[in-house]
């Protein structure tokens, strides 16, 4: 059954209640209530108040029990230990939604968590959905709905936010207003008791006033949910994401914060490449690159045009574009010669344009890049210098002797110009238009900019940086595969493997055992046999076909290689019995698995680990010598289609040892994803199965083989 | 003999010139006149005018010969045409250092190409020095002395910047004001015809306000020069330097903005490593980063101690200075406890400290810092959450009802906290101390910071970015090994090598000669020889011992492996044979190279490159099948000492391998930089050859051996 999203309801409330406003103004909870009453909240709005008779004007209520109506929303903002009783005394009223601002919970550690435990309790009891406890709350801009503790005083924006951390939605609106960066809806998590991240996430996606959504995550608890519900966002709106738990520090910080459970970096990593998110490394980058990606047209190709009136960050924009995978293309003769009727006479017109220092920015703003829009050579446009105001406050000081007496102000306003349809005609070419520049938006030009929608940057390599965010955003929306991946039915084979391993109480599963399971799934093994006579190792080997591999087969038998219980590239019948007999005499009465042997130049690897609420994590990587030295692995959430085990080893550096390479044939790609699919699958299908590890992947020709396999219970 | 830098006399004359600047101040050299004249400059200041008789309130001329007094600087806004003509002028009359703003030289093509040769040789006739053309002039914040188009209005800094873009020393002044970052001094290089980079470099080294030093890179001419100036410096100044010429678009837009000359990034990356120099990819990180370099003491240690009101940014802090490479340790129970008497109860206290939203900062900002400082745990620290007036003004509006009438300005003043002692005691304990702050400088706090040297960052992560950078240098200072490298004398057995290839017309050497003369230089190569008769090979096989392996050997043979001009393994009479006669039959009547066969399972390899301006330029990286799959690689420039080409080493991502390494032996890592050194050695002394290659460069036991190797002539 379909639940409706908690968050429709509690960001567009008819009625809200506030227990912890008074009227001493500087307290974190009358702040609270001040934003929602001064920032054009239009329902009812209820305090309850011990004492007061009105709080911030409005009549106040001593008791919950004694409101007029059930207020749809409550917002808790008391001590600790009135909170549970306070949510107790809603749910008894009728009240479904609320957002505690309150800390003290799980993230000061165990009776914290036992009262976060209490709470939920008591919620679910009333059928109650909350935010937090210790969050800072939400704003809805489209609603005039800001219930957090800064005024927020913003036309409503396209950026939606949802954190785990309630400062990037409060304390940052200053730094946010500056840069003309505004939020549609923003909702700060805090320990999510009861909405988590993966709702915030789940309603921003379905909110059409939300054009992008930015992610700020410590730690995810339900990583199956939130990977299938941004996999149905990012196809049609940018997802992205800053993780900061990978750390030791970075967990332990974090589950002090909100108590949040953090995992490693890699995992994080792979996660939100499968889901289509963008992962960015900064807070300003999650604004900025969200920004970008909320206001400008979809980005269609990879050409950009760079147009400068300084050739220092021409060419650093131009240089980070490109070593980011984007093309700065020399203009056709034709556009040059268009563009040359404009620019001053030793001005560059190949791009990047460069005009160089010049006072009049006409040609700058408006002339050169029409001109270039309207070419049709390039899919986006980054800019640079356009200084207006700005730029004559910092010369009156020199001139103003020259002025007869004109103030700043009359200065300024004398020699300011205007940037006309500059502003828009990129979105009319339906092409994205990033601005850099020095000046904040004290300068008209930059201010108009971002009244416009057109970001600004404070320097070149951000603007070039948000454009290949853009173009991050084009390859997912383009070139990924969403298509739902299928699991096969459980093998009975398999299970019983396991079942009878278990039963006999083995911790691991053997070579062969383990390798009989990834044949079940149609993973290829090498030929082979499990023996405990020689006189049966020779058979064995004359019928694989020679050279043959002896190995000790047992649960028990670890670094088979360094005991001495492999035996490779056996040649005939007399290597074959001296190796048995040389694997015995080292490891014991263990049987003995005759395989045949791969010789392969290129090894890879595969391997499954858990992680609490993820799915199997599938690992695929450079095996062989070089697993620990290299560390060149890729991971992804099981299940995942085809091309997504495809892309796991395009992730890879070692992917061009795929291809054609020196005399090598190019590997079967089809035949490797399966293979990381299937170790998925095994994951899935057999939860016993703890870690799953396949090292080395051979290969004969293009085709992949299992060559060594080990599975924990 | 040591010439004196230019730049002392250029950045402090008496007396300046200006040719370009007349009355009307919207015009550029108008107000590169102004700058002059309006921001302190105490010497004697002479326009050049052709009709007026004052300029800017100034006796003009309108001769250079009709100067009173020979200025010491001529600064040139003129049109391209009459630069050189200017400069012969000047010239005549004894001046001896130039500014030349104009541009259209050298970065225009082949016509402006010559121009600035002309420009070059009258200066020479007249030995003059000049920055420029195509420049936009210097700073000296200590002199008061402004040549650049905009007012510089701050106290005097210590930051030294060199730029190949002026905007970067001009345009971004009111961006630093904001920042509170302050030049020492800032020199804008353009075309570099006379005064380069390195120069500049090399003044911004001895002088003493200077604390730091950013450099913003197209191109280097002399690699070498630049490479010994650096090494002087980076010991006891930190230096910065970001290169943006590395990709196809970033070295064309580079050569059409000031005519360099770029080379790869891995080359740059290479020689900044090298000379100890931190690299940076955004001008952002040049101020930023030069900024925390240039302000703070130098970091001891890695210990940092995150202190915050928001756990957001706490725990990306911390996660981020962790990712670096930096601790973030618990702190001691005895230190928690100190801390504990003064946060709020439910307060983080182990590090991150973090208060959580507070309204009094001065726990924040003073009491938590202090017993932090005092405790000797860490060696650094960084703070968010400093929220004065900025935060005040932030609620203003929504408390602004409850004040009895103040007005925004009173409320400000009313509430707004003072900073005291916290200000300075980083200072005292000798301890840097960064700012993370959501507000810009219209905060007291932000202000107060910045005013008292104390960076402040707009974002967490910035803030420990710049940690970082302290770090790195930390690095840098206590870790280089700065000695210079000594080059042996050259070998005339190897010469004689060369000298005979030349003579017969060969265009590479091959196999053995290469690697005949890189034994010459002592890198140990495989025990081998040379024949034309299969009875020989196998007497050679004899004496060197099986197994052997057979190589075709002639210049010509490349590919030798594809070709079947290679045969591995051969452990007997026969198989010599066998092979001898297999390559013959596919390779020709070439001689055969009778060598010790090398079983490894580590491969590496080592090369030399040239590039126009810098020495022989060393590779070292992963060899094998690896090379072109994994570009695992590394570069310096020749000469360099044994600790640089271990260094070299521990850039490759698989150094892992090199020491003791599953059932392998630690690699000889003395043995090895010595080989790196020795192809260094073999580009100094014989600038005959153009390339070498050795691949793969193999291991018995721990020492590596050279077991191919090419050189092209």
């Amino acid at each position: 059954m379909h639940q409706a999203n908690p968050l429709h309801r509690l960001l567009n409330p008819q009625s809200i209640a506030t227990v912890g406003a008074g009227n001493n103004p500087m307290k974190m909870g009358t702040m609270q209530a001040l934003s929602i009453i001064k920032d054009g909240f239009q329902g009812n709005f209820y305090p309850i108040h011990p004492k007061e008779e009105y709080v911030l004007g409005h009549k106040a209520y001593h008791r919950v029990d004694a409101l007029p109506e059930t207020p749809e929303v409550a917002v808790f903002i008391v001590p600790t230990d009135q909170v549970v009783s306070l949510m107790e005394e809603f749910g008894k009223i009728g009240t479904k939604y609320a957002i505690v601002i309150t800390a003290g919970f799980r993230e000061t550690g165990e009776e914290g968590m036992k009262l976060e435990e209490q709470l939920k309790e008591v919620a679910n009891k009333y059928e109650m959905r909350f935010l937090g406890p210790n969050c800072i709350g939400v704003l809805n801009s489209q609603a005039s709905l800001n219930i957090t503790v800064m005024s927020f005083d913003q036309e409503p924006g396209m950026l939606g936010m949802a954190s785990q951390s309630g400062t990037y939605i409060t304390q940052s609106f200053n730094y946010l207003r500056r840069r003309g960066i505004r939020f549609s809806k923003a909702i700060s998590v805090g320990n999510e008791a009861s909405i988590d991240l993966v709702d915030a996430l789940e309603y921003l996606g379905e909110d059409e006033d939300t054009r992008a959504i930015s992610l700020y995550v410590e730690g995810i608890r339900d990583g199956d949910r939130f990977m299938k519900v941004a996999s149905k966002i990012t196809p049609h709106k940018p997802v992205l994401a800053q993780y900061v738990g990978g750390s030791e520090a970075g967990a332990r910080a974090g589950s002090s914060h909100t108590g949040s459970m953090a995992g490693p970096d890699y995992l994080y990593d792979g996660l939100f490449k499968q889901a289509g998110i963008i992962r960015v490394n900064s807070v300003e980058d999650l604004y900025g690159h969200g920004w970008a990606l909320a206001t400008q047209p979809p980005l269609k190709g990879k050409r950009v045009a760079v147009v400068t009136n300084s050739g220092g960050p021409g060419t650093s924009m131009a240089n980070t574009l490109n070593e980011g995978g984007m093309e700065i293309p020399e203009f056709s003769s034709g556009l040059r010669a268009q563009l040359k009727e404009i620019i001053p006479p030793h001005a560059a017109s190949g791009n990047p344009v460069d005009i160089t220092f010049h006072i009049d920015t006409q040609t700058l703003i408006h002339h050169i890049p029409k001109t270039i829009l309207q070419s049709g050579e390039i899919d986006g446009m980054v800019l640079h210098g356009a200084m207006g105001t700005g730029f004559l406050r910092e010369i009156y000081p020199h001139v103003k002797d020259f002025l007869q007496g004109l103030t700043e102000e009359e200065f300024v306003q004398r020699y300011k110009q205007e940037q006309g349809e500059s502003l828009n005609l990129h979105q009319k070419h339906g092409l994205p238009f990033l601005v850099s520049s020095f000046f904040d938006a004290r300068d008209n030009y930059t201010e108009e900019y971002q009244k416009n929608n057109v970001p600004v940057y404070d320097s070149p390599e951000k603007t070039a940086w948000a454009m290949l965010a853009l173009n991050k955003y084009r390859e997912i929306r383009e070139g990924k595969d969403f298509s739902t991946p299928e699991v096969p039915p459980v093998s009975s084979e398999a299970s019983k493997i396991v079942q009878e391993a278990l039963e006999s109480g083995q911790t691991s599963l053997d070579e062969y055992q383990s390798k009989k399971i990834l044949r079940c799934y149609g993973v290829p093994v090498a030929t082979e046999e499990l023996t405990s006579s020689v006189e049966e190792a020779v058979k064995i080997a004359e019928n694989v076909g020679y050279p043959v591999v002896l190995k000790g087969c047992s649960p028990e038998l670890m670094h088979k290689t360094e005991t001495g219980a492999v035996q490779l590239n056996l040649n005939n019948q007399e290597e074959v019995i001296s190796a048995f007999h040389r694997i015995r005499n080292s490891a014991g009465e263990v049987p003995v698995l005759v395989s045949k042997m791969i010789k392969s130049e290129r090894e890879f690897m595969g391997g499954m680990t858990r992680f609490p609420g993820f799915g199997p994590v599938v690992m695929g990587g450079l095996g062989g010598i070089f697993t620990e030295a290299l560390q060149d692995t890729a991971f992804r959430v099981a299940p995942f289609n085809l091309a997504e085990a495809q892309e796991m080893l395009f992730d890879l550096k070692s992917h061009r040892m795929l291809k054609e390479f020196r005399h090598l044939p190019a590997v079967d790609i089809n035949a490797m994803g399966q293979i990381f699919q299937a170790i998925g699958t095994v994951g899935l299908l057999h939860p016993e199965i703890k870690e799953i590890d396949i090292n080395p992947i051979l290969f004969d020709g293009a085709k992949p083989i299992a060559v060594d396999a080990l599975m924990v219970l």
